[in-house]
């Protein structure tokens, strides 16, 4: 099962800077051989359920360890059975009816 | 790792009724054995990250089984490392302070 | 036009309690007379479009006033035209197809 | 306040297919003359709240317009009163601390 996910991880009790903490995310997720694009309220990443969902699952772990005691993940989870269409399908797909492509 | 999450199906590309498909998710959760509460936006579920985790990938697969083409969920997840808090701890937390306990 | 909402504010850059800042927000959707419930994850709300974004607009502004240098909200909304759907009556419908009712 | 958000509005009792609607909206951000990236998983926007808002509901009321009966939005909002922070900070941010600036 394919998946298009959009993950936002929010550390708290902790500074007031995120940037860092995305960044470890952003190097999890390329380890991972996922495809992504960071975009500025989070993470777009495409790949397989299982992969997709491991890479998530290390972010946490990987926040945790880097000191933050709490966070609160939205994370948004595509699938679909009638056809593939991969990240940049989307995209393109709302430029054409924008008449842009 | 323990997790609290908020999940949130939706199927699309099929009728206007959702109530199915949650009810076939709720279902899920329950042979899981997770503790979970339904609300209006959502259900709610406590328990080990990979149990919650497996329960919501098969959560898109029934909804697929069930002839919905498209899914789009909305999972919120919460993990800390400094103290151990169900879902009734986090309501009543907030209720005490709302001075209703 | 009517909505049902499903409100969580995550304040960050301060510390690892979120209840007090909970608390502060359940208290302005009480004061404009919302219809609500507080779960584990969020709150969820049901009203008029513009007075549920006029509350969650002052629940930033009192978060803020609170000390919270950052916020970072997930709300969830939902509008329908077919027919009037109200929190209980979203709750109800799953609740009949698991046989509950 | 000035805010980021993340839109991503899901209609549904209707085609599978969301481009259209999504094109919708990035039209009316556009009209508002709000600054805003459109990607894979929702189009994040930069501006006043109430003018993210009021944009927000337009959305909503658009894609009834165009047929659809049910719509369900998940909308990320950032607000912080540390330091003015747009959407390309945010990015530039993470990316230094990739070492990718």
């Amino acid at each position: 099962m394919k998946v298009t996910a959009d993950l936002c991880v929010i550390a708290y009790g902790t500074g007031t800077s995120m940037s860092e903490y995305i960044a470890a995310c952003v190097r999890i997720i390329e380890q991972a051989g996922l495809k992504h694009h960071l975009h500025a309220y989070g993470t777009d990443i495409e790949g397989e359920w299982d992969d997709v969902m491991a890479a998530v699952k290390r972010c946490h772990e990987a926040v945790h360890e880097m000191g933050a005691p709490r966070i609160s993940t939205t994370l948004k989870i595509a699938t679909r059975t009638d056809k593939e269409q991969g990240m940049d399908d989307k995209v393109r797909s709302v430029e054409e009816k924008l008449g842009r492509r």
